[in-house]
Parts: structure tokens; sequence; C-alpha cells
């Protein structure tokens, strides 16, 4: 089946946002195993709105729209796409009484405006909406599937999941399970290298590479008669990956490094605290992005300059001058002074030459000997401590990334390594 | 002028990124007052593109293309878009020779792959690529004025900003001249409210609400003869905005909170330290992303538990004990904490709940009344501590970039406020 997606909405036009919308569907229908061709976006326009769909009627299976369900006088998608199909407008009882209610906890009038969001294209099934007001809807009409989402990415994302995918699903009598596959330390075009003739040869289950912020991450996504079977299918999949790259893959169906680490200290019950040089409080902030954190995470330091090293965490000032604060002694001695101080069961430090600023364009060759390396140290309460060098020169935001991300994979191996009773 | 973006690359279809190209040029179009309709994606399919660039011929003056233009087999949108207005590809002398040392000092072999990209319409204007290798270009054919821009954003804002906007600002006599009024404490539909009218009737200056991280800025654009004569156009509507928002706007042409703050710092000669609990070190890293922090930024603290605070900062037991570690007291503790051991000329404390994960979708009335309170504090060598509540109950990541940017308003309203001699 081939779907085509098509965004409605002037802003997307102006470029007051990115089309994410997009993006979302089309990983969710990979994973589904239904192609799109097609992108569209279009204004607030009901002439080229319809202008659109009567294009894509002509090249896909399923129409799926985002936004232009709202009250306002410029949301205008479902009787435009309505129109297109032959299909009047009705109202959606139970939606009305939602609407309703909920202006009338507010203590807000509801305006016909308002109403007019339950007004749904004859017949259709209907999507809560879970975090707004409009609802979404999906029909069927001449062999053609459409769907309409709202376009507030939060609305959508969870209308997706709760309303869109689980229509998709039941086109067909499979069931779609997937697992994640996260690596670091290498990149998405190494791993590509590696698996091109897996990813491409793969029909079922698929896999599919993505990146994000200086991580990768494989989708391995099975298709089968019930959930236990195609999670099954994934397994021996999933297990050549890990026998493939056992030091990049950091975990298997985690969000990230930072919910691994946080995973792991919580099973443990163990704490960690931070002192943080070039990373300048990203491996805290990401840390404690993640609820709970105040049990695992005692704090942490911010040491830019030698006077906070000194400070803070009591780097001797004849360490600095004689090995430098960008050194093996310098990370050392930040780790252990946290965790003498804090009493917590980890210490992690960071120093290190983050990158100058944005990699500088056209000095390409120049930028690459210019490189900047960093120091991390773990020290473990009545342990040793460990320092690794690492090399993290790729401009500064994404040095700091791999800074920091080396760091939390250092301590997950840490974690990981011992047995602990 | 009408525009039409047409972005070429399965990655897009796949969901493995998002359309940020589409975006980023649709802003520049916006302010030149370019209209752009309609955005296509495609994928990597000489046939469905020449189908886009077909269709968009029908109904737009520009097409600018993004994506395709590097070394590798899918990659095939000049020919196929040359073809479209029956153009040959030729080699472009300095282009290709470009290319050729750029492999030949990398030590690498300069494949026909490789070659191919210097290939461009006959006749076309070349756009150089100083962040890659693959050169873009603009030709005009039969009225369309096309335009070819790389895929990759590093690459496209940087040709977008040296090629293909002088080239389009070509096509008119006028210059452009775009300010930025940014705000804080107020949202990007309440400026909206208060502009409307302002906004519509606005054709020369124009202005554009724009929102990004809890912040929102207005773009104001005037077109004139000169530069100068643009600018003096804006200085107007500005000095308008300044006199309605004074305790909103931050800054003028400043690029966010941090860098106003720093630059402040910066010409003041004066240094920051930190103390931050539910930030979680969001702040620091806010202002060591901006380069040459270590001169104005001693370092900080992430004090997420109580013994933090004790150890730390000398926060006392019985003061946490008695007010809580969120409120008034502990903040100012923390401040004055920081500034007592850093010796820095500021010290800057958050302390609160910056909710508690994702806002809970459905039960939006329920949230709205368990929203967290935060308490910041600003200690100032040999002077006074000033705590502030402000309110940042919105989900945890929304409430912590809140709060730090409270944090960063307070400095700097305090920074602004003093007449250091």
């Amino acid at each position: 089946m081939i779907a085509e997606i098509i965004a409605v909405g002037t802003e997307l036009l102006l470029g007051a946002t990115a089309n994410t919308d997009a993006q979302y569907i089309s990983r969710e229908l990979a994973a589904m195993g239904i192609f799109v061709y097609h992108h569209a976006v279009v204004g607030d326009n009901e002439q080229r709105l319809a202008g659109a769909v009567e294009l894509a009627k002509t090249r896909a299976d399923i129409i799926i729209t985002t936004g232009g369900l709202g009250p306002t006088y410029d949301d205008m998608t479902k009787g435009a796409v309505a129109a297109c199909f032959g299909l009047r407008l009705e109202p959606h009882r139970p939606s009305l009484d939602r609407i309703r209610e909920y202006f009338s906890k507010l203590g807000r009038v509801c305006t016909p405006n308002n109403e007019q969001q339950a007004w749904l294209p004859e017949g259709c099934v209907v999507f809560d909406n879970s975090c707004g007001t409009a609802p979404g809807c999906a029909f069927e009409s001449g062999g053609k599937h459409v769907i309409m989402l709202p376009g507030p990415p939060k609305e959508l994302t969870a209308m997706l999941k709760t309303g869109a995918l689980p229509y998709l699903a039941g086109l067909s009598d499979d069931v779609l399970v997937s697992r994640f596959v996260r690596f670091f330390g290498i990149g998405e075009s190494a791993i590509e290298n590696e698996l091109r003739e897996m990813m491409e040869s793969a029909v079922n289950p698929t896999v599919a590479p993505y990146a994000t912020d200086g991580e990768a991450y494989l989708r391995v996504t099975a298709r089968a008669g019930t959930r236990d079977e195609a999670f099954e299918m994934t397994r021996p999949v999933v297990d050549k990956l890990l026998s493939m790259f056992p030091q990049f893959i950091y975990g298997v169906d985690v969000d990230s490094l930072e919910s691994a680490v946080s995973g792991r200290l919580r099973e443990r019950g163990k704490t960690l605290a931070l002192a943080e040089s070039c990373t300048g409080g990203l491996i805290a902030k990401r840390l404690t992005d993640i609820e709970g954190a105040s049990g695992i995470i005692w704090g942490g330091v911010v040491v830019y300059t030698n006077s906070a090293k000194t400070e803070l965490l009591g780097v001797p000032e004849a360490l600095l001058r004689d090995h430098g604060a960008v050194s093996g002694p310098a990370a050392a001695a930040m780790a252990e002074g946290i965790l003498a101080r804090s009493g917590a069961d980890y210490g992690l430090s960071v120093t290190g030459w983050c990158g100058g600023g944005q990699v500088p364009c056209r000095a390409m060759t120049e930028f690459q000997t210019s490189a900047g390396d960093a120091y991390i140290a773990l020290a473990v309460k009545g342990g040793e401590t460990s320092v690794k060098k690492v090399f993290v020169g790729h401009g500064r935001e994404r040095g700091r990334t791999l800074a920091a991300g080396h760091a939390l994979k250092l301590l997950l191996d840490e974690l990981k390594s011992k047995n602990y009773a």
C-alpha cells in the first residue's frame, strides 16, 4: 500500500514550524511496511487543499492529512477533504458533548466555532483527541483510506498511536513489533556500510537506521499473526546485531544513554555525582531530564574555570599547572574530588576542549587537524579511578554531545561489568 | 512572485529526518515578500521528481529544489531538473578543479562519481559550496527561475545565505533588512493578539511572529533602495514594539537570552557562578554553549539533593527543614553560597518543582491546578540578594526551560539596570 501525507497550515509555508508531523507519521508507516512516495504541504486554503487531495487520489491508497481541524476560521480541512469524496459533515454527539463539557469545566462559553470541531464526515471512524479539543477521523471511500489528524505535534503523536496506527493495522490481520537497538560511538553511515546487504534484503523483519544527536539506532520491525510471534522473529536479528557490534550497542528498547544509565543506577541502588568542565552541565541536564532523578543523581558541579576546580573539588593548583586543566590527572582529580565531597557511589568527570564554535566551513581540512580531545574519569567509591581519553573535535555543540555521550557510556559499561550482590 | 520548494530525498519519506530545509528557506522567502503556496517532498526517483517539477512549473515562478546533488548513484536532481527545461549538463571547470584539489589534499582518489558533482546545467549561475563538495546553481528558463541547493542543512543554510538569497535579491533592485525583536515571558499567541492589526496591515516593513523553546520573537523586515534606508524604515516599528512591551522584550538583534546575558557580562567585565536545582545544569549548559564562556562563567553546581545543597553551598540543614528546598530562603542561601565560594560578581540560583514529566494529556484541567512554582535568587557581590517566585508548571521540559529563562532574564534586568562606571 502507498500513502501520501498532506500537511495543511500556512505556518509551515511561512517557515514558522518544521513539518515534524510528516516525519513522525512517515517513520511509523515505514515500520508498518507502508510506502510513502510524496509529502505535500499547502496553506489554509480550501482550493489548494482540494487540489492536493485530488492529486493524492491518483497516486496513493492512503491519504493522511495533518492540521486544520481546530476551531478558527482558517481550519477547513474536514469540509474540504469530505467534499473531495462527496461526503457531508455531520455532528458527532460524543465529541460535541465532550467539547461542551470541557468548556463548561473551564467556565468558558463554547462558541459555534468550537462546536464545529465535532462536525465530521458522515460514517467516519472518530479518533478521540486526548490532548486537545479537535477529534480526528478516518473513512474509506472509493477504495481510498483517508485519515485526518490534528496539527499540534503533541496531539498528533498521541492520536497517531491510539487512533490512526491501530486503524491502519486493522487493514491487515498482522501484528507489528518494533525493537530499537541503540548505538554509541559509531555513525549511522558506518553501520549502514556494515549492514547494507542485511538491510536491503530484509523484508520481515525490516531493519532501518536512524540518527539523532550524535547517536544512531536501528529499528527492527517484524510482522506476524501475534505479538509474541512477531517479537520472536525480531530476536535472531537483534542477537546478530549484538554479536556484530558488542562494543557499540549500549541498549535494546531503551530510550537513550541517560535513561540506560538511570535505569542501571536505580536497579543497583547507586548514586552519582558529576564534575563537568567542557560539557558545562550537559550531562547533569540530560540525566535530570529523566523523572525521579533526585533518587540517583546527588548533584554535580560545573567547573569551567581552574579556580572552580580548586575551590569546589579541591583539585590542587599545582596539578593544573603541571598537567593542564585538560589532562588525565585533572580528570581523575575532578572525579575523586566530587566523589569525596558528595559521598555518592560514583564520581564522573569530563574535561576537554570541546571544539571552538561551529565547524568552520571551507577550512574542512584545517579543522580536522585542530580538533579537540577530552578526558573522562570515573571514580568508584571504595574502588579505582579509571581515565579515558576520547576524541570529540567536531565543533562545539557536537563535541559536547560526544563528550557527554562518552562519559555516560563509560559509566554504563562499569555498571554492566560488575556483579553486584 | 510565487515560489515552490521541492525536497528530494528518500530519507525524508522514511521519516529519518524532518524537512528543516524547507522551513529555513520558507522563512527567508517570507521575509523577502516571496509567497510560498506549496512544499513537496519526493524520493530519490527521477520520474517522481520530474513530475513534481512539471507540476511546480504550472503554479510557481521560482522553483527551489533541495537535496540530490551529491556523488552517490541516487543523487540525480540536476539531470532530472535540467531535462524538464530541455537543458544539458556540462562540466563546470572551477568546481571540477576544486573537487579534484579537495580529494588530492585528502590523499584520496577522486572517482567519476565525485567529478559528476561538477556537471551543471548549461549556462547556469554556480553557487560555491563552502561546507561540502557539491555546488548548487540557478538558471532562468521559460520565465521560471530554478534554484538547486544541497540537502545537508549546514550546506544548505550557508549556500542559501551566500548564493541563493543574493540571486533572488538580484531579481529586484531593492535591499532587504531584517531586525529580530526577542521576547521572554509572553507567548507568541499573546503577542499576535496584541499586534494582529499591525501585522496584517504591515506591508513594508513586514512583521512576522515566530516561537522557539518557550520564547517568541518578531521579525521586522523592510525593503528599500539602500541598506541604510531599509534599516531606518524598521526603526519606528522596533521603537513602537519596545514601547508596547518594555517588560517582555529582552533584546533586539541578539540571538538568545543567554547570548544577551553573555554580552552584558563581557561588556561589564563581570563573572557569574550558578547554583541550579530543578534546572539541573540547563542554565550552565546554555551559557557555556556560547564561545568564550570561560572568561565570564566561573562555574556552577547542580545541587539536586539537600545533601548537595548543604555540602557544596553551605545551605543550613535547618533552613531546608524549616522552609523546604523549594522556597525563597533556600534560593537565596544557594545564590549567596555560590557567590561566597566562587568569588564571582554574581551568584544565580534556581530551585523549584519543574513539572512532573510530560504534560498529562486528557487531564488538562487537573494539570493546571497541580502545576509547579520555582524560586530564583540573584546574589550580587557587595550588594543585595533578590528573590523572585515564578510559575513554571507546564511539564518537565517546558518547566525547566521556563525556569532557566526566568533566571537569565532576572540577571539580564539587573545587568541593564545598573550604571556601572
